[in-house]
C-alpha cells in the first residue's frame, strides 16, 4: 500500500464528464489499496476567462483581488470532484489552501510556498477518504489568498507529496509524457521511459512545456519522484528521478527549442572594469532577464558584448541599451529578433567528450549557422536564425540518434 | 460622517457594467464623506448555474462540497468590484468569510451567524478603503466553508452593519422599497416609505420576497436601520425601523399573499389529550413545518383538526396523516392544495378593533369564503381558495384605502 498524490491538469478536468473520468481513475488508484491525495487545476479556459473578466474591469487588475478571482477556478472543480466521488460511493473531502492551510509568502500571482500543515489531509487519509487539494493557491499569514503563478499545481502537488511524504507523485497532463523533443516538429520523437530531474529541468526551462520548472526544483530537492503521464490512456509516462548510473550512458536525453528570444549586440564597447555593470544594471532594474551573454575581445582596447533576452522585452530593452551605448561609448547597437534557440539535454555529456563537436558538425553539415552558443555541464545551446528551427530540432534528434532510445 | 454597510443584489451586480455602475455609486457615498462597506452577492444566475453543475455530479450534493462550490460566486464579484474600484481611483479591499472571519455554525446550507470580528474590517476603513465583503458565506470553527441559504447576503450585510456599529444598512435591490402590496397584481400599489421590523417580519414571512426573514430579525434585535431601496435610481426606498408613534395611526400597512399553502382535514377525530401530539409529532420529526391549526370541537366526543403545509410537502405530509389517522381513529382525512393565503398587516392593528371585521366584510362582499383564518397582534390570515387570490389581494388594498398613504 503506497501513498500517492495525483494531479490533473485543467485539460483532464475540462467539464462534468471528464471530472467523473478522473474520479473513476482516482476510485481505481485507490481501490488498488493505496491512500491517494488528489490535486486539481480549474476547468481548461477558466483561467483566461477569469483573467479576462479582471481586465474589463482594471486595465491592470490589482494583484491581491486577481488572486481571489483566480482561485475560485480550482475551488469549483475540487468541490465538484468530490460530489461526483461520493456519487460514486468514495468520500472525498476538498481543500482549498487556506483550509490545509498551504502557507506562502505574499508575492501575488507568483507566490512560493512556506510550508504545508498536513494534519488535515492525514485526518482524512486515515478515515479512508480521497483528500482533495486545490491547486494554485495558498495563503499568506495575514490570511490572503494567493496563487502560484502558471502551472503552480504542478508545485502544490509535489509541495503536497513531500509534506506528506509520499511514495509518488503523478502529474496527469495531456501528454503520454516527456518526449526525446517535440512530436509535432518530428514525428520520430520518442516518449523518455525516464529523465533526470536535471534534465528534466533543463528541458522544463529551455521550452519543453510538460511540467513546471518550480516542482521539478521542488522533488529534485527532496527526491520525490514524479510520473509525468495521460490522464486520457493507461500507458505508463515518463519517471522522472534522481539520477542513476545507466543514465550517463545516455550521450543526449532530449532536444529542445524556443522562439521566445532576441539578441542584442553592442559594438567596439571600451574595455573596462565595470563595463558589464553599466550595461545590465539597468536592464535587470527594469525587471528584465538576460539569458545567454557573449563577450569577445576586439584588437586594442575594445570589446564586443552580445546577449539575449526574451522576445517579448526586446523593444524596452533596445531603448534601454541604446541610452546607455551613449553613456559609455560603445560605437554601435544591433539587434535581431528573428533568432531561435536550439538545446540538447543529457547528463552524458559529464563524462563524454566531444558532444559539442558532433552538435556543431550537424548543424553545419545542414547549413545552419551558429550565432552564439552557451553550455551548462548537461547541456548546449545554440543560438541560430528562426528559420531553421525545425530543420535543427529534427538534424539533432537524427544525428544522436534520439529515435533509437537508450542504447544500454 | 456616518458609517454605512450597503448590500447589492444579484441583479445589481449581473454582469461587468453593472458592477461598475455599483461601483460609482457607492464612491460617490464614500465622497460625500461617509464610510462604505460593501457586502454582495453573486451575479444573477451564477448560483443556480453553479447548483445545476452540482447536479450532475452527485443526484443530492453533499452539503459541506455544495458549499464549497457556492461562495465561488461572490468570491467572483467581490474580486471585479475591487478592481473597478481601483480603476475609479478608490482602493478596495476584498474579504471572503473566512478572512474576515465571519463565524458560523457548521449547518451547511442554512447556517447561522455566531460572531463576526470587525477589526480587519475596521483596519481598511481606518485607511480610507472600502471594504468589500462576500455575501452568503461563513467558516466553521474547524475552517470549513458554510453558507446562509437563500437571501442569506442580506443577513451578511445586518450582521456586519451591526459588527461595525453602522449606522444604517441600505439593501439595495430590483425594486424601489417594499409596497403595500404586490405591485404586479395591484397597479395601485404604494412604495412605503417606512415600516416596522415586525410589520416587515410578517411581509417577509407571509411571501414579500423583498428581504430576507432572518435579517431582519436580527436588525431587530440589535435596532439597526434598514433602508431597502432600488439600485438603478437614486429614489429614497423604504426605512424598516423600530416602530414608533406615528405608524399607530395606520391601521393597515400592507396586503401579502403566498400561494404556497395546502391544507390537510381530519375529521371526527377522538377529542382526548395527547391526540394533537400523535399527529403532529411524525410531521415535524418528518421535517415539515405545519403553519395555521384549527381545531373545531363537534358535537359528543369528536373534533375536526384543520392545518396548512406549504404545498411542496402536501402529498408527502398526506401520506404521514393517513398513516396516523388509522391509528388514532379519525374518520377522514380530507385535503386541498388549492388555496392560497391573504393577509392584511400593521402595528395599527394593535390599538384599533374592528379590523377583522372590516377584513372579512371585504372578501364577503367580493363574494370570497374564508376557509380558515389565523391572526396575530399585527396581522390577520385568510385561506381562501386559490382562484380568488388576485381578487381578494386588490379588493383588502382598496378597501384598507392603501393606495391613499399614511393618513397622518
Amino acid at each position: 500500500m503506497a501513498l500517492i498524490v495525483q494531479k490533473y491538469g485543467g485539460t483532464s478536468v475540462a467539464d462534468c464528464d471528464r471530472i467523473k473520468n478522473v474520479v473513476r481513475r482516482v476510485i481505481s488508484t485507490k481501490k488498488k489499496g493505496n491512500d491517494v491525495v488528489v490535486v486539481l487545476s480549474a476547468m481548461a479556459g477558466q483561467t483566461n476567462h477569469l483573467i479576462s473578466l479582471a481586465k474589463e474591469m482594471q486595465e491592470f487588475p490589482n494583484p491581491r483581488e486577481l488572486d481571489v478571482l483566480l482561485s475560485t477556478g480550482e475551488q469549483v472543480t475540487i468541490a465538484l470532484f468530490c460530489m461526483a466521488s461520493r456519487e460514486m460511493g468514495v468520500e472525498a473531502v476538498s481543500f482549498l489552501g487556506h483550509q490545509i492551510p498551504i502557507r506562502t509568502d505574499d508575492a501575488h500571482g507568483r507566490a512560493r510556498i512556506a510550508d504545508i500543515d498536513s494534519d488535515k489531509l492525514r485526518t482524512v487519509l486515515d478515515k479512508g477518504q480521497i483528500a482533495v487539494v486545490a491547486g494554485f493557491q495558498g495563503v499568506t499569514d495575514y490570511g490572503d489568498i494567493t496563487t502560484l503563478g502558471r502551472g503552480g499545481s504542478d508545485t502544490t502537488a509535489v509541495a503536497v507529496a513531500v509534506a506528506l511524504d509520499a511514495d509518488l507523485c503523478e502529474i496527469y497532463t495531456d501528454v503520454e509524457g516527456v518526449y526525446s523533443t517535440d512530436p509535432n516538429i518530428c514525428s520520430d520523437a520518442r516518449k523518455l521511459e525516464k529523465i533526470s530531474y536535471e534534465e528534466m529541468l533543463e528541458m522544463a526551462s529551455l521550452g519543453a512545456k510538460v511540467l513546471e520548472i518550480r516542482s521539478v526544483e521542488f522533488a529534485m530537492r527532496y527526491c520525490m519522484p514524479l510520473h509525468v503521464r495521460s490522464s486520457f490512456t493507461d500507458t505508463p509516462g515518463t519517471m522522472v528521478v534522481k539520477e542513476d548510473a545507466t543514465m550517463e550512458n545516455i550521450l543526449v536525453s532530449g532536444v529542445t527549442y524556443s522562439r521566445d528570444e532576441a539578441r542584442i549586440t553592442l559594438s567596439r564597447v571600451p574595455d573596462r572594469p565595470g563595463i558589464a555593470a553599466a550595461i545590465f544594471k539597468p536592464i535587470s532594474d527594469a525587471g528584465m532577464v538576460v539569458d545567454m551573454i557573449i563577450q569577445n575581445t576586439r584588437a586594442g582596447e575594445l570589446t564586443d558584448m552580445t546577449f539575449t533576452v526574451p522576445r517579448g522585452d526586446y523593444h524596452q530593452t533596445m531603448e534601454l541599451v541604446k541610452r546607455v551605448a551613449g553613456e559609455i561609448g560603445a560605437e554601435k547597437v544591433a539587434g535581431d529578433d528573428n533568432i531561435a534557440k536550439v538545446s540538447i539535454v543529457g547528463v552524458g555529456m559529464r563524462n563524454h567528450s566531444g558532444v559539442a563537436g558532433k552538435m556543431f558538425q550537424i548543424l553545419a553539415d545542414h547549413g545552419i549557422n551558429v550565432l552564439m552558443i552557451s553550455t551548462s555541464e548537461i547541456k548546449i545551446s545554440c543560438i541560430i536564425e528562426e528559420k531553421f528551427t525545425e530543420l535543427a530540432v529534427r538534424a539533432l534528434h537524427e544525428g544522436f540518434e534520439l529515435e533509437k532510445g537508450p542504447a544500454v
